[in-house]
């Protein structure tokens, strides 16, 4: 009895690990997210599945849902998959389904997933750290969870990239907040549905990207490294 | 004729990529640098291998060397393989390659994996990002060309959680550095040989982890989320 939390990297089902696929393969129940692409559940030949991800026009499963499904199925299978788009622990709140896990004796292993913020733009050659350029580069979420009080993102990081995860819903407001210590010049490049056969890729800078037809999924790249893919594209 | 360059992945021979697998597999020759495990080479059966990587005792290829190693391999072979550890951008130089290699003309693809950055920490049970804990990390060298005068590596990343590549060398300079700006108490967690099975895990904190014996190569990450893996582990 053991509950896997496995990532499925960014979209493109080849840019799933090896070890993704055979824990899907030996997996009795799958526990699902809304992936970029449902063709790697093809793996899990012997499995049910529940899908705890997003309905259309409806909202999200409650965490706490969600972690009590994982006991209930980590108790009468003996290999359940939770399988979360990009890396489990990347904004994915696997760090809670593990401790709930934990707490009821439950054991978990992990099989790490390919980041959207790195696979995406390594996919179109645009590299997130470069020579001379950036040595240091942040991700951070442009959702944060409106309901936390305690904590905000501050955007005075000193990395040389940033690159915002879920960055469409507030590209305004952080963009602004961006720039307020980055050159309002500052290169951006957005990836739509990134590694997937309708990306599209959008450039701008802080100033006047906002000014784009930009749609959600999408991750917004900031930073002078935006410079080098384009000039890989001339 | 094409290049590709390939990010290998942490070490973990399960943690490469299906696409990587799949270009490896179409292979006329292989360059390739220094590996956290040669296993995956197998899959290159029909190619050639040039190795560029550190040799015992001895200095790296220059770069320079390097780019003129693939320019001459892509106008001869049909599919070169570029095959680096972790993802190709990721402190990885493949940005100049991408570049001195379109430079000449020749066709360039790109294959992500997956950093020992986050695949390290999520393969042993430690988020990196964690709800109300960290909504934001960067991932920095912890070991900056030292013959770069232009620009230096601020250690001020106010990111929640911080994780240094290649960070034993100049471990002692760079704690110093974040007790400039952070909590000399900030929990601190080193991966030795990350998702390999000779795989160390030691913990401490910004102030004390100099003190341990720790060898690489290693990766830091620094912040509250190491106290989530610490209660995980209990």
């Amino acid at each position: 009895m053991v509950v896997y939390l496995v990532g499925a990297g960014p979209g493109d089902p080849e840019l799933i690990t090896l070890k993704a696929i055979n824990v899907l393969k030996k997996a009795d129940m799958v526990i699902y997210d809304r992936l970029a692409n449902d063709e790697i559940l093809k793996y899990a030949k012997d499995a049910e599945f529940i899908y705890v991800g997003k309905k259309a026009g409806s909202h999200y499963k409650r965490q706490d849902e969600i972690n009590q499904i994982l006991i209930e199925e980590g108790r009468k299978k003996d290999v359940v998959v939770r399988l979360k788009g990009g890396d489990p622990f990347v904004f994915g709140r696997g760090g809670e389904e593990m401790l709930a896990l934990l707490e009821e004796g439950i054991d978990v292993e992990f099989v790490p997933g390919l980041t959207s913020a790195i696979g995406a733009p390594t996919s179109v050659g645009l590299p997130v750290t470069h020579r001379g350029i950036a040595t240091s580069f942040t991700i951070v979420t442009g959702h944060e969870d409106p309901t936390k009080a305690k904590k905000q993102v501050k955007w005075n990081f000193n990395a040389d990239t940033i690159i915002i995860l879920m960055g469409v819903g507030r590209l305004e407001e952080n963009m602004r907040e961006l720039m307020k210590y980055k050159d309002p010049k500052t290169p951006v490049c957005v990836i739509e549905n990134g590694t997937m056969p309708d990306q599209r890729i959008i450039t701008g800078t802080l100033e006047n990207i906002t000014e784009k037809d930009i749609r959600p999924p999408a991750l917004v790249i900031v930073g002078h490294v935006v410079d080098i893919f384009k000039k890989a594209k001339l």
